[in-house]
């Protein structure tokens, strides 16, 4: 059994759901073939969302990582490329703080790439019949700021682990009356299955077209 | 039992599935309860694909007509509002014509509004978890031409009749690589079914907001 | 000389300024050749805004009416071909009200075409080097009711009057820090005198395509 | 005299010109106060691009370099804040290379942050009644090519040299037909200058909220 910590985040920004979180218990409610699935929830708050993860890294000691955010506007899961060492708060977190241009760990590198073979699960997600892609930033809030303080832990303290993000649009009740795309969380919980199959089973990535030109 | 007669298109514009027919014969193959549902394809060709509705109106003798369509693009499913008597086709149809300027029906009505429930219908797809919204244009093209030609149909021989119609997102495979939205197939079969059951079984529409600011 | 009315509105939805206001007292500034513009400010409010154009076109006898709106989040000049007799506000107007479902005018047609060579007037915004197109919805909201007013008043007590509605995106301070699309008020006033120009010298319009797919 | 090289691109993509071409040359012609302002055009290709900067900077030993190039689709200027150690091009390049998932430089960092005034350059833009903002991603094509480039080239060799990439909208004859956001070059150009001007006269950035969400 190969065991996979998902993280989803709590609402913010004033919504009162997040499909991450709730796409990630439907996960391990029916977890993918040979796998083992806990689903914990980040708070989304600077410093306490990484303390968060790295106590469930502990505890848990799983094999992969995948922390899921949502990521409204946007039109599929996006898989995400780049951790930036940089705290750049939009909006207030949901302890009231708003970092502005701060790293997340100062003296540590610009960024680092995701450890997970992100063209590959870009496919995965496609072969289940659903829309993905990759995407090179994950912002500049605490999505960006778990993602990097991940890459970081992996980096210095578990360098055989292996983690990402991905971001999933907005759930259907969140855009009634906005011409805004979404996704039924069932098709998000969906397609997280190819992506933790996807991860677990691909050593090397794939190659294929998946740049962008912008 | 009401007798519905739901129409889906033809591929188009280079594409070689219409989401609009795949999710028709999915909800003709699991009807909602007290519905029989016949799935009819039209042609893409301007024309002929109102000769094929009137056919199958006089074959099936439904009580509501739904006709569906694809607008790639949109990020939910679209309950039109207004049929607009007006042929202007921005690329050839399927046979090749490409129609400019010109009225479905000479000396008709410049437009109809739809005979459905169209808020209610907005409601039932959002209260089945998926997205909706109420449209004001369903475009200039092989579509439009079709509702207006329910319209006129339902409004010069069929007084009775009801009949709307709903135009739905890209499939998730036709965007791959794309930053577009999509829906899959089986959660537009599954608003499709929420939108004929508010069809049948409201006589006046509710009122709610859906109105479009421009 | 030609004389041109264009009529503007007045902020509403929050904002503190409507481009379509700054835009057509620029134009009356610099008026294209040959011609006389007046501007005038509607409200945006309904029932008082038709009521204020109908004023307008009986103080200054126009021979063209053009009026223009802010149609927030299109990238473009949009000129409309389509004017609805629909009143279905998604906001309270500027008096506080909002109707629901109602006609502009009762018992009188569901839509008018514009009295615009309308790909005309696209042909010239772009051959003034900016981005224009033509729409089939004006929306349900103050914007659409100006302009089915206007049509209906053309075509009950003004025949030989022209008449038609230009929406004009954002202005550039309207969208800081928001990724919406928007125009210099500069480049706006540009189109519309673009649009004067080709809607008094064309008698029929151009044959082009513009249409939409939906 | 404060001397700024500008490069702007040739088109790619299939496209007949390239706005950022367009818009750096009008920049020379009249460059902001005290600045001496050299446009150079890049081509379009894979290490060619980074090699012709790279002439440039040794010719015109500039104080400011500022890489300008064209993100169509995008609604308004923006200004890069991370360039990638990633080339992974959508599209072949203009010498028909198509490199995938490879680095710019191999075994240098993954990111550098630019070393301009970012939110000081958004802001100047604005300022000057146009729409800008921070962008945490130039793509991976050769955009970011030339800014990371630009980036190592300034961190390895000439440490007091400041620059960066700023990404523009299509220009509106390139999205004709088609619902794109598009800016005018001449509002191109004004943007341009103001971000020049900010770059040079700022020493350290504002602090201002422009972060992203995502």
């Amino acid at each position: 059994m190969t065991r996979v910590l998902l993280t989803g985040f709590e609402p913010f920004g004033g919504e009162t759901s997040n499909p991450s979180w709730d796409a990630v218990q439907s996960v391990a409610a029916e977890p993918p073939a040979w796998t083992e699935v806990t689903a914990v929830r980040l708070s989304c708050v600077f410093g306490t969302a990484v303390d968060e993860l790295r106590e469930a890294v502990a505890a848990y000691a799983p094999h992969l990582v995948l922390c899921v955010g949502q990521a409204g506007g946007r039109p599929d899961l996006t898989v995400e490329r780049v951790a930036l060492n940089l705290d750049d708060a939009r909006i207030p977190d949901n302890a009231g703080h708003q970092p502005l241009d701060r790293p997340v760990v100062p003296g540590a590198p610009a960024a680092y790439f995701a450890s997970l073979p992100v063209k590959a699960c870009v496919a995965a997600v496609r072969a289940a019949g659903l829309s993905a892609s990759v995407s090179q930033t994950a912002g500049t809030f605490v999505c960006n700021h778990v993602f990097y303080g991940l890459a970081h832990l992996i980096a210095t303290e578990h360098p055989g682990l292996r983690g990402g993000f991905v971001h999933v649009p907005y759930a259907p009740q969140q855009v009634a009356g906005a011409a805004q795309p979404s996704m039924s969380v069932r098709d998000v919980a969906a397609g997280l299955c190819a992506v933790v199959t996807a991860a677990i089973s691909t050593t090397a990535d794939i190659r294929s077209v998946e740049g962008a030109i912008h």
